[in-house]
C-alpha cells in the first residue's frame, strides 16, 4: 500500500513556499519559526488545504488524518511541555483557518481549546489568576458555541450584557470570577438548549469538532461571497492552524495587538499599530475598548517595544513586503502569532514600493509587484472624504471610478442645459443609449439602474473619465416624472445626489469630495514600470481631449480612435442622420461632404496631440440605426410636425421608413463593422479622405510625422479586408499618401472566425488589434448589453464564472482564440504588429495573459493607462520569476487567469 | 535559366488525369485520342489553365507562350497535312475554352479560324462547295466579331435577317453564295464600324486574339455569376483547346449532333441524342432548325450510326460514367469533338448508377459517386409538370424543395381556418416568426418576400417538409390588405398561386403538379450507400409524424428533437405563456405541471416511432419571449379587453410587463439555451421528468428499450453543464431512471468558446452534437435572420463568399473550430460520441467534411436523410480514392470545401 498522504505539518517543517498546501497563515507561521526562532512563535502544526479538499469531496475525514492529528498533538505537547486535559498544567490551543489567500473575517477561529471543568483549576493555579482561568473558559464557551455550533453571537452578547449590568460594570475585564462562573454556566446552558447536546469537555473532541467546522466554513455563504468578489477558486480549500495558546490577558504586563511595519494608511516608514494591555487578540479587533497606539508600548515595556520594532523590520526585510503582524505579550514575553503582507490603500502601496527600493530592501521589479495594479486607479480620481461617514442610499456596480455629486437630472437634454448654466449634475437613467452621450459630457457623473460594468453607460463613462455607478437595481428611475425612488426616498430633478464609481455607493447626503493627487512616488513607480515592461501601452481616445489626457498619463499612442463617437455630438448628429436617410449612394456622397471637414478637424486635433506617436483610427463600426432616433420618439415627432411643421412631415416619414428598414433582430450580429464598408463604400471613403488630409496638414506643420494606422473592424474574410484595403489605399493615393510609407492598414480581430482564419487575413493586414469586447461576446454568444446585471450576475452567484468575462479575459476560450490567431498570423507575417483594444487592455490579469502570449501592445481607456503600465511591468517580473522558479514566484502566480 | 513552363500540350500528350491543367474538355480530348485513336479525334492542342492564371496575374502573355503556340501550330499543321493560311488547301481551326469544371454557355468558342479572302477560295476548291466556303467565312466573321470584339449578337442577327428576307428564305442554309458574300461584307463593315480596325485576316493574329478573348472571358460577368452559383473558385482559370476544324456542313452526308450514351432524361440504357444533316454544331444547339433523333441517323448512314453507338459505349465504359458527346460527320466520316459526363436529372442519375453496376461497368462505390447527392431531394417532392410550360410571375430563393399550389392566404390564422375547411392554401408572409408555425402545418407551401435559405420560414418549412420559396424580393406583401403585388399583378386572398421550392419559381397559373415516386432504383442506391458510409444518419424530428417520416426515409435515430416546437401548437401556447408570465418560481412550477403530460405524450410518440433507435432530445432552447405575443399586438389586446373584457385587463398588463422585461437587444446572444436552465431550473425539470416517464412507458410496452439522449444546449462553461447534468440525473433518478444505463446526457456544441474549451466540457458530456447553425452565427458574428437576403447576398455578389456559410459549412472558420473541439474532446474522452445537427447535416459538401474529421453521425431534416445517406457514402469513397490516389480521384476532390 502506498504511503498515506501527509495531511499535517509541524510549523518547524514548513516554509513560505508551501502556501498552496499550508495556506498563507500556516506557511508564514512556518517561515517565521525559521526567521525568528522557536521562542518567538508558539509551537503548533498545520492541517493542510488538501485535507480540506478531501473532506469536501469525501464528505468525511480523509484516511490518515485520524492518526496524524493525535501524533501532531503529541509532538506539540512535548514541545510546549504541557498536555491537553492535564488538570494540573493544561495545554490550551487555538485553531484558526488559513486559506491560500487571506480572507479576513471570512473563516473562523476558536481559542482556548482544551479548557473544561477539570483543567480550569490547573490553569488558575499555573497563571496565578482564577479570574484569568474562568475568563478563558468563558471565552471558549462563547467562541465554540458561536463558531462550531453556529449559535448566534447576539445570544451570547445578551447573556454577557445581562451579567455586566447586574454587576454594574462597563467592560468585560471588570467582571469578577463569580460573574464569569455564572456566565460559563449560562453559556453551557445556551449550548445545550440550542444543540441538544452538552458542550464537549474532551479537548480532542473539541479540536476535532473545530477542525470540521473550519472545513465546513469554507462552504459558508460569507466565504463563498468573498471568493466570488475576489475571484478565488472554490477548490483551493483552507488549512487549519493549531497552535499553543499564549495569553495577553494575564495582567498589566500582558497584552495583544496588531502592528504594521510602516504606516498602514500612507506607507510612511514608521511602524504603526494598535494594542491593549491585559487583553486577547479579539478584544483589539472588536473595538469594544479604545486601543492604544504602538508608541504607548515604549514606556511601560521598553524591551518588548524595541523587540517588536526589530521583529517588524526583520520580517519586512525577510518577506520583502510591508508586514501586518499579530502579537501577544504574555507576562512581559513577546510572541508573534501571525505575519502577512499588509493590505493597504494604493497611496501606501506606492510609497512603500519607492521607499523599499531606496532603502535597498527590494529591487525595482519586485518592489513594483507589491503594488496591486488595479488599485492605482484610486489615485487618479476624486473620492468621498474618508473622514466623513455617510449613509448609503443604495449600491450599484462600480462601473467607472471616481466620486461625483450634483443635482439629479433625468435626460441628456437637461444635463446639457444645466451644464450651460454652470450647474453640476448627475445624469440618472434606467440605461443609456447613443443618444445620451452628449449628456455624459455635460454631467459630473452617471447613474443607471440597469446594466453592469460593460453596459453602454459604463463603457462610455470610462472612456470619458466620468464616474459611473451602473445597475443600481434598488433605484427606480421614472424619467417621465423626472424623479427616482429608492424604497420610500424620492429624489426629484434638481435635488442633490452623490455617487462613488469606485465603490458603487449612492447617497443623497452632501459628502465632501477629496481630489486626486498625483505625487512623486506615483510618477517614480510608473517610470520604473516603463523600464521593465515589454508591452507598449496605448489609450482608447476619440477626441483631442482624450488624447491629451492619455498622453499626460503616459500613453504611447492611440490604440483605438472610434470615429462613431465623433458622429454623436449634437452639431453633427443631424448631418449624420441626413446621410443615413438617403437611400441613394450619390445623395449620401453629397451629404458626406459636409461631414468631411469636421472629421478632418477631429483627426488633426488627435494627431497633433499625439506628436508622432501611432494613432489607430477605426473606420465606422456600429449599426447605422444607432445614429437614428428610436422609432417611438419618431412616431411622436411625426404627430408633432403634422400639427406644427407640415413641411417636415415627408422628411420624418422617410426617417421612420429608414429606421424600420435598418432595424435588425440582432444588431450586434448584423450590418456593422466592415459590412458597412462593403455596403456603403462612400462612408469609409469620406473617413479615409478626412484622416489622410488631417495627416498631411499635421505633417506640414510639425517636425514629427504622424503615424496613422487605419483599422478595419469586424473582419471575417480575407476578401473583406482586401476589398476595403484596396479602397483605402486608392483614396489615400488620391490624397498623395502612400501605404507603408505614410500610413498602415490593419484589422480589428474580434470574431472567432477571424481568429481561426488569421493566417489568411494576415496576408492583407499590417497589424491586428484584438477587439476583446466583441470577441468575448461572439465567442461566448453572450451580449454585454443583455448579460451583465442579469445572466452574468446569476452566473457569478452560482460560481459558474469567477469574474465577468467582459471584465477579465476568459483565458480558456477567448484567450485560446487570441493565442491561435497570434500563432497563425505571425506564421504568415512575422512582422505583424499585435495589440489589444477593449476593456481587457486595462485589466491587470488580462494584461498578464497578453504579455505571456507576446502581444506588442495593449490599449485601454485613458485613466487605465497607469494601471496598464504597472500591470505590464509586473507581468514581465512575474513571468521571469516563474521561469526562474524563485521562491516568491509561488505567490505571484496566484492571480494568473485560470 | 530554368526551363520555361510548358503551357501547351498536344492532345496526344495529355490524359484525363490532367483536368486541373488542361480543363475538362482538354483532358477528355486527350484521353479520347488514347481510347478512340487519332483518326476519330481531329488533331489539336491545349493551352493550359496555368497560362490563363498567369495571364490574369501578369496582365500579359506569360513568357514562353509566344513561342510554344507557333510550335504547336506547326505540329498540328503537320498532322493535319494542311497549313494555316495556305491559299490552296487551308487549315481551319477552332478555339474553345475548357475549364476544370464544365461551365456550359459561360465561356466562348470561335470556329473557322484561318479563313480570309486568300483562303476562302482554296476552301471552296477543296470542299467542292463555294457555298460552304463562304458560309464558313460568314460564320467566322460573325463569331469572331461577337466573341472576340464583343459586338452584340443582335447586330449580326439583324444583318442576317435583312439578307434572308431580301432573299426570301427562311433558314440560314438556304442562303446562296451571293447572299453569303454580301453578308461577309456587311459583317466586316460592322466590325470596322464597331472596333475602328479591320477584321484581322492573318490566321495567327486571329488565333492570338481569340486566345486572349477566351482568357478574358473567364472574368466576364456571366462566367463570374456561374462560378458564384456553382461554387467554383475564381483562380482555377480556363484552358483553350485549339483543334482542326471538321465540317458537318459539307452536304447531306455531313452533319453535327450531340449524343448521350443513355437516355438523358430517364437514364434508361438506350443512347439518345439530336443531330442535323449539313450543319455545324451551333446549329443543333441554337434550336433554329428542328433536330432529328439519333435513330434517324441509322438509315441514311448506317455505318456512322453503328460506329457512333459503339463509341458511346466505349467512352462510357472507359470514363465509367454516362457520356454526353459532340460529334461531326464530315462527308460520311465520324469525328468526336468532345465527351463529358452527362448532366442529368436525379432520376436518370439514379437509374444509371444501378444499371452501371448490374452491367458490370462500375463497382457500387464508384457508381454512387456518379450521382450528385444534393439532387436526390428532387425525387422526394412533387414538382411542376415539366410538360406544361408556364409563365413565372417572380422568382425567389429555393428554400425548401417541392412544388405546391393553393389559395393565397396572408396570416397563419387564415391558413389554419382554410385547412379546417379542407382548402389548399399557400401562406404568404413578408417573413415568418414563431407565431406563424401553426400556419406552416396548415398550408401546402410557404412564400416569403424576405429572408434566404436559412430564414425562419426556410428552416421550419424544411423541417416540416413543406415547399417554401423565400426572399422573393419582387413580391410585395401587404398583410393588412390581404394581398400581394408583383409589379402590376395583384393577388388577393383566395386567389390561386403556385410555388416550386426546388427552383424558386412563383406563378399564378394553374400548373399541374407531378407527384414524387420513390422507385426501386432509388431504394437500391440508398441500400448501397448504407453499406459504404461510416457516418450514421439521423433526422431532426420534433413530432411523431416527423419521426415516422424520417424512419421511412432511412434515419437511424433522431439527432435533434426540439422541445420548443412542441410548445408552439395552438392548444399549448396559452399554457406555456401562463408559465412565462409568472414571475414566481412556485407559481411556474405549478403551471408547468399542466404541460408535463402533454410533453410526455410527445416524447412517447417519438420514442415509439423510433423503436429503440437513439433519440436526442434538446432541452428548451429559445429565448422565452419567443413564446410571448409581440408587444404591439399586446397593446392592441389591452385596448380591446379594457372595453370588452375588464376581468382580463390585469392579466394582459402583466403579460405586457413580462414581455418588456424579457425583451433583449440581441436575443440570439441573450437568455436562451442552458441559460434558461440555470435561471429557471423548473422548466428543464419538467421536461426531463416528461421524457423519463415517456421512456419508462415505452419500455414497459415494447421489446426494444428506447435510447434516450438528453441534450443541453448552448453550453460555454463546464460548470453550466455540470449543474444541469446533476439536476437531470437527479430528476431521472426520482423517476427510477439511471444515467449511463437508461439514458445519456450530452451537450450541443454551438459556441466558439465551447469548441476551445471542449476538453473541459467533455469531462461532463457523454456526447457532443455540433449545432452548426448557431456555431456559424456566433463564429462569424452574423445573424442568420439579418444576413441572408441582405449582407450575404451582397457578399455572394462581390465574391467575398462562394456559398452562404449557413448553407455549406465554412471550413476554414467554423470547420476548424469543430475539428479542434473533436480533437480536444476525444483527447479527454475517447468514447465521446460526436455528431452534427443543423442545416449542414444535410449538405453534401459539409458531410464530406464531417466524414473527413471523423464524426460519428449527422442529423438533418427528414427529407434530407436520403441525401445525407448518399453523401456520406460518397464521402467515404472519395476519401479512399484520395488516399489511394487512383486516377479518378482528381475529379472527385473538386467539391471539397476549400
Amino acid at each position: 500500500m502506498a504511503d498515506p498522504v501527509k495531511y499535517v505539518y509541524d510549523f518547524a517543517d514548513g516554509d513560505r513556499g508551501m502556501v498552496a498546501l499550508l495556506g498563507g497563515k500556516g506557511a508564514n507561521l512556518a517561515e517565521m519559526v525559521g526567521v525568528l526562532g522557536e521562542d518567538r512563535v508558539p509551537p503548533g502544526f498545520t492541517i493542510t488545504t488538501e485535507a480540506c479538499v478531501a473532506w469536501m469531496r469525501l464528505g468525511r475525514e480523509p484516511d490518515g488524518l485520524e492518526r496524524q492529528v493525535p501524533e501532531a498533538i503529541a509532538r506539540l505537547e512535548q514541545r510546549a511541555g504541557r498536555k491537553l486535559g492535564d488538570p494540573d498544567d493544561p495545554l490550551l490551543i487555538s485553531a484558526r483557518s488559513g486559506a491560500r489567500e487571506s480572507m479576513p473575517g471570512m473563516l473562523d477561529t476558536v481559542l482556548n481549546l482544551g479548557i473544561n471543568d477539570r483543567t480550569v483549576g490547573g490553569l488558575a493555579r499555573r497563571s496565578g489568576s482564577e479570574r484569568f482561568a474562568w475568563d478563558s473558559r468563558r471565552r471558549f464557551a462563547q467562541m465554540f458555541g458561536n463558531v462550531v455550533a453556529g449559535i448566534p453571537g447576539e445570544l451570547y452578547e445578551n447573556e454577557l450584557g445581562a451579567v455586566k449590568s447586574s454587576a454594574g460594570v462597563e467592560f468585560d475585564n471588570e467582571l469578577g470570577v463569580a460573574e464569569l462562573r455564572r456566565l460559563v454556566e449560562a453559556f453551557e446552558a445556551l449550548y445545550r438548549e440550542q444543540t441538544g447536546t452538552p458542550l464537549p469537555s474532551d479537548p480532542v473532541e473539541q479540536l476535532e469538532m473545530t477542525i470540521r467546522a473550519v472545513f465546513d466554513s469554507w462552504k459558508g455563504p460569507r466565504a463563498v461571497e468573498y471568493r466570488r468578489i475576489n475571484g478565488i477558486p472554490d477548490d483551493w480549500g483552507t488549512a487549519v492552524n493549531v497552535q499553543q495558546m499564549v495569553f495577553g490577558n494575564l495582567g498589566s504586563d500582558s497584552g495583544s495587538g496588531v502592528a504594521f511595519s510602516r504606516d498602514e494608511m500612507t506607507g510612511a516608514p514608521k511602524p504603526s499599530g494598535d494594542f491593549l494591555f491585559d487583553a486577547q487578540g479579539e478584544d483589539v479587533v472588536s473595538g469594544v475598548r479604545n486601543t492604544l497606539d504602538l508608541d504607548q508600548l515604549a514606556e511601560p515595556l521598553p524591551e518588548v517595544h524595541r523587540d517588536l520594532l526589530g521583529i517588524l523590520a526583520t520580517l519586512e526585510a525577510h518577506f520583502g513586503d510591508m508586514q501586518d503582524v499579530e502579537f501577544t505579550i504574555e507576562e512581559g514575553r513577546l510572541y508573534i502569532l501571525q505575519t502577512r503582507a499588509a493590505k493597504r490603500p494604493a497611496r501606501a502601496a506606492v510609497r512603500f514600493a519607492v521607499d523599499a527600493v531606496s532603502e535597498g530592501l527590494l529591487r525595482r521589479p519586485q518592489a513594483l509587484t507589491t503594488i496591486e495594479a488595479a488599485k492605482l486607479d484610486q489615485l487618479l480620481h476624486p473620492s468621498f472624504d474618508p473622514d466623513h461617514p455617510f449613509g448609503a442610499l443604495a449600491r450599484g456596480v462600480a462601473a467607472s471610478p471616481g466620486a461625483a455629486k450634483g443635482e439629479a437630472v433625468f435626460s441628456a437634454e437637461a444635463a446639457v442645459e444645466a451644464a450651460h448654466e454652470g450647474r453640476d449634475v448627475i445624469l440618472v437613467r434606467r440605461f443609456t443609449e447613443a443618444d445620451d452621450v452628449a449628456g455624459f459630457n455635460a454631467a459630473r457623473g452617471i447613474l443607471t439602474s440597469e446594466g453592469g460594468k460593460a453596459s453602454h453607460a459604463a463603457l462610455v463613462a470610462r472612456g470619458m473619465g466620468r464616474p459611473c455607478v451602473s445597475g443600481a437595481a434598488e433605484v427606480e428611475v421614472d424619467a417621465k416624472k423626472r424623479l427616482m425612488r429608492v424604497g420610500d426616498t424620492v429624489i426629484r430633478e434638481g435635488e442633490l445626489i452623490a455617487i462613488d464609481g469606485s465603490t458603487g455607493e449612492i447617497t443623497n447626503e452632501d459628502v465632501p469630495l477629496v481630489e486626486a493627487v498625483i505625487d512623486e512616488y506615483f510618477e517614480t513607480v510608473l517610470e520604473w514600470a516603463d523600464e521593465i515592461r515589454h508591452l507598449e501601452v496605448r489609450a482608447n481616445a476619440d477626441t483631442p481631449d482624450d488624447a491629451a489626457r492619455s498622453r499626460s498619463l503616459g500613453a504611447e499612442g492611440v490604440g483605438l480612435c472610434r470615429t462613431e463617437h465623433m458622429f454623436m455630438s449634437a452639431d453633427r448628429l443631424p448631418k449624420v442622420r441626413a446621410v443615413i436617410v438617403s437611400a441613394e449612394e450619390q445623395d449620401r456622397r453629397r451629404r458626406l461632404e459636409a461631414l468631411l471637414p469636421l472629421q478632418q478637424g477631429d483627426f488633426e486635433g488627435i494627431l497633433r496631440e499625439m506628436e508622432g506617436l501611432p494613432v489607430t483610427v477605426r473606420l465606422l463600426d456600429p449599426p447605422l440605426h444607432e445614429f437614428l432616433p428610436p422609432s417611438r420618439s419618431l412616431e411622436a415627432e411625426l404627430e408633432r410636425v403634422r400639427g406644427e411643421d407640415p413641411d417636415r412631415v415627408e422628411e420624418t416619414e422617410r426617417m421612420i421608413e429608414r429606421v424600420e428598414r435598418l432595424s435588425e433582430v440582432n444588431p450586434m450580429l448584423g450590418t456593422r463593422g466592415c459590412r458597412l464598408g462593403i455596403l456603403y463604400p462612400e462612408i469609409y471613403e469620406m473617413q479615409v479622405r478626412a484622416m489622410m488630409r488631417a495627416a498631411r496638414a499635421v505633417t506640414d506643420s510639425k517636425a514629427e510625422r504622424p503615424k496613422l494606422e487605419v483599422m478595419i473592424p469586424l473582419v471575417n474574410y480575407e476578401r473583406e479586408l482586401e476589398i476595403i484595403r484596396d479602397r483605402v489605399v486608392s483614396v489615400a493615393h488620391e490624397e498623395g499618401m502612400e501605404v507603408g510609407k505614410d500610413f498602415r492598414v490593419g484589422t480589428m480581430v474580434e470574431l472567432p472566425r477571424a481568429c481561426m482564419a488569421a493566417g489568411l487575413i494576415a496576408a492583407q493586414a499590417d497589424f491586428f488589434s484584438f477587439g476583446t469586447n466583441d470577441l468575448t461576446q461572439s465567442a461566448l454568444g453572450l451580449s454585454r448589453d443583455d448579460a451583465e446585471g442579469h445572466i452574468l450576475s446569476v452566473y457569478l452567484d452560482q460560481r459558474i464564472v469567477d469574474r465577468s468575462p467582459f471584465e477579465s479575459l476568459d483565458a480558456p476560450g477567448v484567450g485560446a482564440l487570441i493565442e491561435m490567431a497570434v500563432a497563425r498570423g505571425r506564421a504568415v507575417r512575422p512582422d505583424l504588429k499585435l495589440g489589444v483594444c477593449g476593456e481587457h487592455g486595462g485589466d491587470p490579469d488580462s494584461i498578464e495573459f497578453f504579455n505571456q502570449i507576446g502581444l506588442d501592445y495593449v490599449s485601454c481607456s485613458p485613466f487605465r493607462v497607469p494601471v496598464a503600465r504597472l500591470a505590464a511591468a509586473n507581468a514581465v517580473t512575474r513571468a521571469e520569476a516563474a521561469a526562474a522558479m524563485t521562491p516568491w514566484a509561488a505567490d505571484a502566480g496566484a492571480h494568473t487567469p485560470a
